[in-house]
């Protein structure tokens, strides 16, 4: 297992952390300017950022300090209610695998959908079998087009939670089994090791409660293990989205699941991902950046 | 699957859907007197309610009525701190298998316990395979008091949103590979068809999401499946514990669930249980209680 303890050379900032200091969003180029300045080595930029800030403005200013991508988010959100809006996520996706060509990502994170209508408060049905046969054939699509441009698809598991109303792929072993389904040969030709085409990101937070993790993660192997993110479960946690904790402040024995996918053979970022509405968010984003590299330190 | 459409006969009130009306406790002897007024045949009273009641005028009100339990509520609570507390948590199951074998129950339902001290805010460790051991040498030992009283004990899985603080028991295959573990027998002497000493407490709420339910489910079997609860899961879910819908206004396919339960051979009791500080605690008990008669007929 790799020492993160006297550097943050894997560390990666999921731009949501920062997104909203002071109740006001703090714009992408701003954070990789901050970021840059604190020897943070990579990102992982939410697409609507990249919208504000223009997508080759990002590239450019990418190239220009050096940092490069640890996934880009996100694609997904197959279920749908018809023809023209299972059409329209077929395309919204495609534009997603540009932008992360574009800005050179790992990966693209695919959070999958939960029933159509939830995410709006009104479900337009209950079943949750017919939503995850969506999201396989919407998986399916895609591939055939990230396979085109040798992008990587990273299917993130969602807690469970979210099954309702954001993603009803909600453990590790279902996201493989998918990936078993749909990716016929992850081993690729004879003596390539690299990524497979369809992977999995694995965030402590959504998966750490799973008695079968470790095995899952073993199972995953370092050619689907895409991406690993982090933060805490804070106890008692208030509200369902926005109030996931640093790392250290809740009770994920995170060095511990970090062991099991090096063990794995993972060996990329470890990418902090927060969303807190009451704490985080309301500090100011360079105090935040900086508590982040201390906890990649000492608590990751 | 039974028509629960023109009676309400299968219907069970966990008491705790009607505990706090107004703000203020309803006194689970009123409770039992609302009940039979209204027909409801069952319910699962919780310790502390049974407490404040007194136990022997609990069972004498319930034998006046004829109510029968579905359930009582709650053992478990395994994990610990150490050798004091482990004694203090087996004794105290002990008075709670009798005051079931008192008041007549079919099981005792066990909410196992999360890390040490997270309930109260401040977990005194991360490690949740620790905390899995404890449970499963609790129940291990709790068992074998059970069996002396012939009490089942059903595990009841709860939501992974609860892992840290209530129960690190989260799916039906892992409260079903305890059963396997620690019930070698559940068969009993040949010939014997009724209830396993150790067996499950399926809740809607709960285990939804999982898309190995049915499965598990099939798995279980009739002699496991010891108690069947139903609400619902809003969109969007405002709490973590005390936003639970009503049957039929959130997005749980509960007949298709039921008839999965009754597939594997259940035939008891459809017992309602609502924690829900913001709307059904808000309202008269008389009215709860007629919702839950009208939506057992036509949401469950």
């Amino acid at each position: 297992m790799r020492d993160f303890s006297t550097d943050h050379r894997w560390l990666s900032i999921n731009t949501a952390t920062v997104r909203r200091q002071h109740g006001q969003d703090w714009g992408l180029l701003d954070i990789l300017d901050a970021c840059a300045a604190r020897g943070i080595r990579a990102v992982s930029p939410w697409r609507d950022q990249v919208a504000a800030a223009g997508l080759q403005a990002t590239a450019a200013r990418l190239k220009q300090h050096g940092i490069e991508l640890s996934g880009y988010c996100r694609g997904g959100m197959f279920t749908h209610a018809g023809a023209a809006s299972r059409q329209a996520v077929r395309d919204d996706n495609r534009r997603a695998l540009d932008e992360a060509c574009t800005l050179g990502a790992p990966c693209l994170v695919l959070v999958v959908g939960g029933l159509p209508g939830a995410l709006q408060g009104h479900a337009l049905h209950k079943d949750i079998g017919a939503a995850r046969a969506q999201v396989h054939e919407g998986i399916a699509l895609l591939l055939e087009d990230a396979r085109r441009v040798s992008m990587p698809l990273a299917i993130e598991p969602l807690h469970p939670m979210y099954a309702a109303d954001r993603a009803c792929v909600n453990t590790l072993e279902q996201a493989l089994d998918l990936c078993d389904e749909l990716d016929l040969a992850p081993a690729g030709p004879a003596g390539v090791s690299g990524p497979a085409a369809l992977g999995v990101a694995v965030d402590v937070y959504h998966v750490w409660w799973d008695p079968k993790l470790q095995a899952q993660i073993e199972r995953a192997g370092h050619r689907r293990l895409l991406a690993f993110h982090v933060c805490d479960w804070l106890v008692p946690t208030r509200d369902l989205l926005n109030d996931r904790g640093m790392m250290g402040d809740g009770v994920i024995d995170i060095p511990r699941v970090r062991g099991w996918v090096e063990a794995a053979g993972f060996a990329g970022y470890s990418e902090v991902e927060i969303f807190s509405a009451e704490n985080w968010w309301k500090r100011e984003g360079g105090e935040v950046l900086a508590t982040c590299i201390e906890r990649h330190r000492c608590a990751v």
